[in-house]
């Protein structure tokens, strides 16, 4: 982000019409995406939200309250429209795309889905890492493709939601490896395990962090030993993004788990980052604050797939509109403060 | 609002295609705006903010940063559409409605006003009342009487927001008659004054509050010594709104002070109250939590005019496009959980 046209963003908006500093974090949403952008962007942004499917290894282990064959239920739902997703992405105009990054079932060709599997799931990280460095490779590929492209369309605001029965496991390991956290304190109840089956997934977390992820793990390793594909998708998107000065917009605990993960590579990404939400896993907020982001909006949810962040895109709209359209005390003859 | 059909609504949002309860607190407010409507309201909802200035005695003691013009020069910025609640309600496609409650100031017959002036600002309540029992009514009968036409024109969701130099120093008195609360914890820095005018604010709230408010005050009486011409009318509409199955969405701490006070009144109006968002001044959660209400949004705002109401209007559509257009996991074939 360019931090002059940051500063310079600040100036103007103490112009406006208003208490100074009265819009609050408005303010900082807008002069973040003209750091970004060098300018404020006009409005509409073009906006799209990108849903990653994947299957995990690690639901063989039972930590889900839903069985494996809902990724592959509820990618066919995105495709009908018929999602949490699909309403909120209308309804705001944000463009949705559906990927299936390593979905465990064949789609065939059917049409809508962004056909990028690259393994039928990941592999059972209890036992071994969830992708072999090839797998690593092409699943970040995939993101960072669908960046360019995301690019090369004009898309100036992107979401990052995922799909996946298991995914919270993996995203309380990847928060444990990054902040040091106790699985106790990164793991939660994901789709809504009860409290015995909450105790076994944190057994199981503790696990899959003790073989894998010892102090100082490089963050590629993490993504490759605890990670997913659908996180590895999502993690070369962020990376990439940050590149075309995309903003990104996070979701919730997985897509956080992926967007510290590529600031831990290459920390200049977190400039490019809005937290959409904060959610209910326990984790969410160990990540928000590694990455030393305020969410846009705390609702209590805890579903993905996106929503969280699609539905923090019409404050962030209003953030800009404010900016460009708010009359000054000058222009409107209004007195300023005595003090 | 109609607790059965409160009841379907939950029944209802529980079989759509999302883990049980994920959505939060979009489930709640889906649930209670059902209630309120008997039925899911067809999107969009009709959408309006009253934006109510008045002047205040009070403002002649130096509890504001501005000058009580301002609340003259910023009713003209809303007539020309320069201030941040125009910019939010041409966004969001909210109608705003300008009224002047009691400005000290001649606005002739200038269009595009809603010419309801009481009285030239209210009373300076550290020597008497705020308002006479006339002008209470007056003032009252105001808002009763703009949700009555709010109501004829089908609106179904109304933010109640306001311009007055001087009024956060009403609201905090309200707030301690209310709850009790002393006038340090009830008392913020308003449009931003420094440490010292800050400290003779409270000196002020704590004057006015111990010549007026006894303890067990009854709620119209606080209203009428403390309150503003303002204050009154969005209490008034509050009221009014609620017999009239209006959903009312309260944006910072003076608006939410006059809901307060018609929850004190008349109990029954909270089931229409939403809480926009929760607004930097300290005085403003404990009006919530007295209010036993939860903020959509929570964005460090302190500006007022119906801005956070009017910001958290998407979600609240939002949540009601959820409930009406997901699927189900019947209609989309999806396994349900195992727990």
């Amino acid at each position: 982000p360019d931090e002059q046209a940051r500063t310079q963003a600040r100036a103007h908006l103490d112009t406006l019409t208003k208490p100074l500093g009265s819009l609050g974090r408005l303010e900082d949403i807008a002069a973040q995406l003209i750091a970004i952008h060098g300018a404020a962007p006009s409005l509409p942004l073009r906006k799209a939200v990108y849903t990653f499917a994947a299957d995990h290894g690690i639901a063989d282990e039972g930590v889900s309250a839903y069985p494996r064959a809902v990724t592959r239920q509820m990618v066919l739902n995105f495709l009908h429209g018929g999602a949490a997703i699909n309403v909120l992405a209308r309804l705001h105009g944000v463009a949705l795309h559906v990927v299936d990054a390593g979905v465990d079932a064949d789609f065939g060709g059917i049409p809508n889905l962004i056909h990028r599997k690259v393994r039928n799931g990941s592999r059972n990280m209890l036992h071994e890492p969830a992708m072999s460095d090839e797998e690593l490779a092409k699943a970040i590929a995939v993101g960072a493709e669908l960046a360019q492209q995301a690019s090369a369309a004009g898309m100036q605001l992107i979401a990052i939601g995922e799909m996946g029965i298991g995914n919270t496991t993996s995203a309380s390991a990847i928060t444990c490896a990054l902040t040091g956290a106790s699985a106790a304190k990164a793991t939660g109840r994901g789709t809504g395990v009860d409290h015995a089956a909450h105790a076994h997934k944190i057994h199981i977390v503790e696990r899959v962090v003790t073989k894998h992820c010892p102090e100082n793990t490089p963050p590629l390793a993490i993504l490759q030993r605890v990670g997913g594909l659908e996180i590895a998708a999502m993690t070369g998107m962020v990376l990439a993004a940050a590149t075309h000065r995309i903003t990104i917009v996070c979701d919730g605990f997985i897509s956080t788990a992926a967007a510290a993960l590529a600031a831990a590579i290459a920390p200049e990404v977190k400039g490019y980052l809005i937290a959409g939400h904060r959610s209910e896993e326990p984790g969410h907020a160990l990540l928000l604050s590694y990455l030393d982001l305020m969410p846009v909006l705390t609702l209590n949810m805890r579903l993905g797939e996106g929503t969280g962040a699609v539905l923090a895109m019409p404050v962030i709209e209003s953030a800009l509109a404010l900016y460009s359209r708010m009359a000054t005390f000058a222009s409107a003859n209004i007195s300023e403060a005595s003090q």
